[in-house]
């Protein structure tokens, strides 16, 4: 079903300026305003979407970057033409001004799509920008079914960042119980399940936060074991000796770099490192040297790169499982959620100071 | 069957004699005679062997280090009373004189156990004597059934080398026809024949060396699809984007440091990398640093440390599948094979140096 009158509204874009080095700043995303068509053309079979939420994750600064095979190969890099179009699957821009590319909440408006129709709401990529035009590819979308939980939780919880912590922790980490779990960015979007699915094994698990009210809330909130702030410990293999005396079974990696190489050192046998993310390197002209790597063979470690990508055909398993502890209360969530679509750059960037508390998203509208 | 007459012989021994750091000398490694009864004590339920092959592995740098409890967890340190007796089960040694202890083929003499009797042959840890009394544990010694093929292959082809190509390769990179795979220190005595079943299981292999010959070897001998000698290249990134153009699946890790580095940048998205030893780290007072390690986040990649001791459960499917390929011709084993026992320190220390081409072991006695 396809709309046959026209309305034309306007439709503000967050546009990335140029590849960055080192911490971005606001200046490398301007907010302009464009124009768009409220009514898909004759016989298209996409969606035309009203954006409500939208996700900041770490990820986004790879994306940053300049170009790179490396790092390609997870998630391309923003800007040009040629790249926007084949990772985002967004067919709508004809000229060069292109929105940031993220992870969003939204409402169908327009649909030439047999699965979708006007009112229904999906997460997935999505134009940083009020309105966007989207082309469903395989696992690119999901539409959202329960909405007896707050609809923003599918930037979270129940989205991309919720999947990766279940993916990660029992598809990579396979922990048993009783096993000692150590996660870095604890308080972050991924960081914060993990440790609520630890306890939920019967694991012990800490966590590592860089601020004393982030710390306070995996304590207080979150229920891990105990947990530390990185920036107050001068030697990370020390700190991690008195949280765990008796070694670590399991290594939820989000910051890389010198964390990594002190938990490699205080691993135990046959322990897996879940490598989920390495924000402390991101930002780096050249990724910091690990000189402990020796540990993999000593100790019989694993250490598995992973992406959520390769998971979302359990997707729905994954919801079956965590629905219920929401409904009872036995998983929480924390956001950090940034009011106005002008909210968006700093939203972001603050990321890479580590400003948020918990998930980070903003919102565009709230219908 | 225990003997009832006394027969006292003289039994040389290899004597560490301190914890080494950097490149161990002859001087580390005394030969000293001392005398033995080749008749085990009324009651005993050990086994005394003539030892006829000893076996120079990589590993027992490891052990001449400073007792460290992350190396340990792979294998203990020589020396001291209690960590040689902990470590290798022999049960003689009364005085402070302590040989090291390696791996060997051995004859039975006198045993006080029921599955050996005098004139069997195993293949398992022994002191580096010409004697040795053994005390039978898991694993720790193993049956020698088949003599149809040279029994110096139970140091190498058949025994913890040759296991130890098979659960890495087959068990730990799960490889696939058509897959490209590297393999550094190719033509040691797990090299050679990961790069053989690489090519059995239909893979595309190249193989680094540190000579022409070893790399002539690989060749034309183990049937590599290509080589290269790792000192004549400046930059190893350059040298494997040369034979790996479209990247590298798996890589068998033996070496460690620079190496694995320009490995990590050129593995294919899903690359494992099994990680069997690191040679070049051993002699170092501290490990190098790997600098490439986001590349595990963006190909998704998996490095699992492993040691050989977590799979002799499958040693005799081994047997099984590997015995039939050497009587066909289909695999082939190439030996250094120093004469007498006098040999052992420089064959031993010449590992580290890279002047063993194949598996390195040595002669104690015939039969």
């Amino acid at each position: 079903m396809v709309n046959t009158e026209a309305a034309t509204v306007t439709n503000k874009q967050i546009i990335f300026r140029d590849y960055v080095s080192g911490f971005p700043r606001e200046s490398d995303l301007n907010i302009t305003t464009t124009t768009i068509d409220l009514r898909l053309p004759e016989g298209s079979t996409s969606v035309l979407v009203k954006n409500l939420y939208l996700s900041c994750d770490p990820y986004m600064r790879i994306c940053m970057g300049k170009p790179d095979p490396l790092s390609s190969s997870l998630v391309p890099p923003y800007k040009t033409d040629s790249n926007m179009k084949r990772m985002c699957m967004l067919d709508h821009f004809s000229d060069i001004k292109l929105p940031i590319i993220g992870l969003g909440v939204s409402k169908v408006i327009d649909s030439g799509h047999p699965d979708y129709k006007k009112g229904d709401l999906l997460w997935g990529l999505v134009g940083w920008e009020e309105y966007s035009v989207i082309t469903l590819t395989h696992y690119s979308h999901f539409k959202i079914q329960h909405t007896d939980v707050p609809l923003s939780y599918y930037t979270g919880l129940l989205g991309m960042p919720g999947m990766t912590a279940y993916a990660g922790f029992y598809e990579i980490c396979s922990p048993k119980k009783g096993e000692t779990v150590f996660v870095s960015a604890a308080s972050g979007a991924v960081g914060q399940l993990v440790g609520q699915f630890a306890k939920l094994m019967g694991c012990y698990v800490v966590g590592s936060a860089g601020s004393k009210e982030k710390v306070d809330l995996l304590k207080t909130k979150f229920g891990f074991d105990d947990a530390f702030n990185y920036k107050e410990e001068k030697d990370f293999s020390a700190a991690l000796r008195r949280y765990f005396p008796e070694g670590i079974d399991i290594y939820f990696e989000n910051v890389g770099g010198k964390m990594l190489d002190a938990v490699l050192i205080n691993m135990r046998l046959h322990g897996r490192v879940a490598v989920c993310g390495m924000i402390s390197q991101y930002n780096l002209e050249d990724p910091e040297g690990v000189h402990n790597l020796p540990t993999i063979l000593y100790k019989r470690i694993q250490l598995q790169g992973f992406g959520v990508c390769d998971f979302y055909d359990k997707y729905s398993k994954f919801l079956d499982f965590v629905l219920p502890y929401i409904r009872e209360g036995k998983i929480t969530y924390v956001e950090d959620i940034a009011e106005g679509f002008e909210s968006g750059p700093s939203a972001l960037l603050g990321l890479f100071e580590g400003k948020n508390v918990g998930k980070q998203l903003f919102v565009v509208a709230h219908e």
